[in-house]
């Protein structure tokens, strides 16, 4: 599946060459923050590839921004829990310093804590990207539901 | 109201003065695109101000690509069917022609047919917009939901 998503890629790049670079560097980060979130931890990944003035909009909850403010968010994580994440097409602005990419998501709850049922939720991603001197890094995260990506 | 979120606009430009002049541009037409689908009607609003290109995100159900499949979706609109919201905060890209709006939405379905205590929903939104020849259009639409906007 990934080799089809890389494959994507290449084809919107193929189809907007000015802004070609930026958006392989984008979905090429995306990929790097989803395998973070695998090899290490869902906190660890977001925290590394968020902006300083990140804009969350988590479901059913508030806006809120800041990067310290998701760290002390996601320091809540449950332990068993998942969110797995296919970066599927980005676009870029003309400039190629922002852009967004977005993909599917898979959301696994705490199989210990959760109701028969209601462990594994699907949807959809947005997020917004700006170049830093660090590389890129996330200004905005926010999804919702939908079709499982299988 | 809308006097407070003028006024967020404006305290955001102050505090970015490099990128103001874009986010003020996008707020600016976050709220006539917000007026126009008051005025005249959410799927003419809708529209209007989508790009070509636009990739659409509707809560529980697959992504889209293309203002065409957009006006298509919309052409259903049901009758009584409303949705409202309310722009709050913006970041541009560097090279300010790219960038993203946030807000929170009202939705109050056709009320004849929506069961009660179910016809008005709340969440919040984001919006991503590119600078065209034509004015700024937006290139993504997402929302969840959320608290009430009151």
């Amino acid at each position: 599946m990934k080799k089809a998503f890389a494959g994507l890629g290449l084809y919107l790049a193929a189809a907007s060459p000015a802004f070609a670079g930026a958006v392989e560097e984008m979905l090429a980060a995306d990929t790097a923050f989803a395998k973070m979130a695998q090899d290490e931890s869902v906190p660890a990944a977001f925290a590394q590839y968020a902006a300083e003035d990140v804009w969350m909009f988590p479901e059913g909850g508030d806006a809120y921004q800041g990067r310290e403010a998701l760290v002390e968010r996601f320091s809540t994580w449950p332990d068993g829990a998942n969110l797995e994440w296919f970066p599927q097409e980005g676009m870029a602005a003309p400039g190629g310093d922002f852009g967004f990419t977005w993909g599917r998501y898979i959301f696994t709850a705490n199989t210990d804590a959760a109701a028969e049922g209601e462990n594994v939720g699907y949807g959809k991603y947005v997020s917004i990207w700006r170049k830093e001197s660090g590389g890129w890094k996330f200004v905005a995260d926010i999804g919702n539901s939908g079709p499982s990506p299988e």
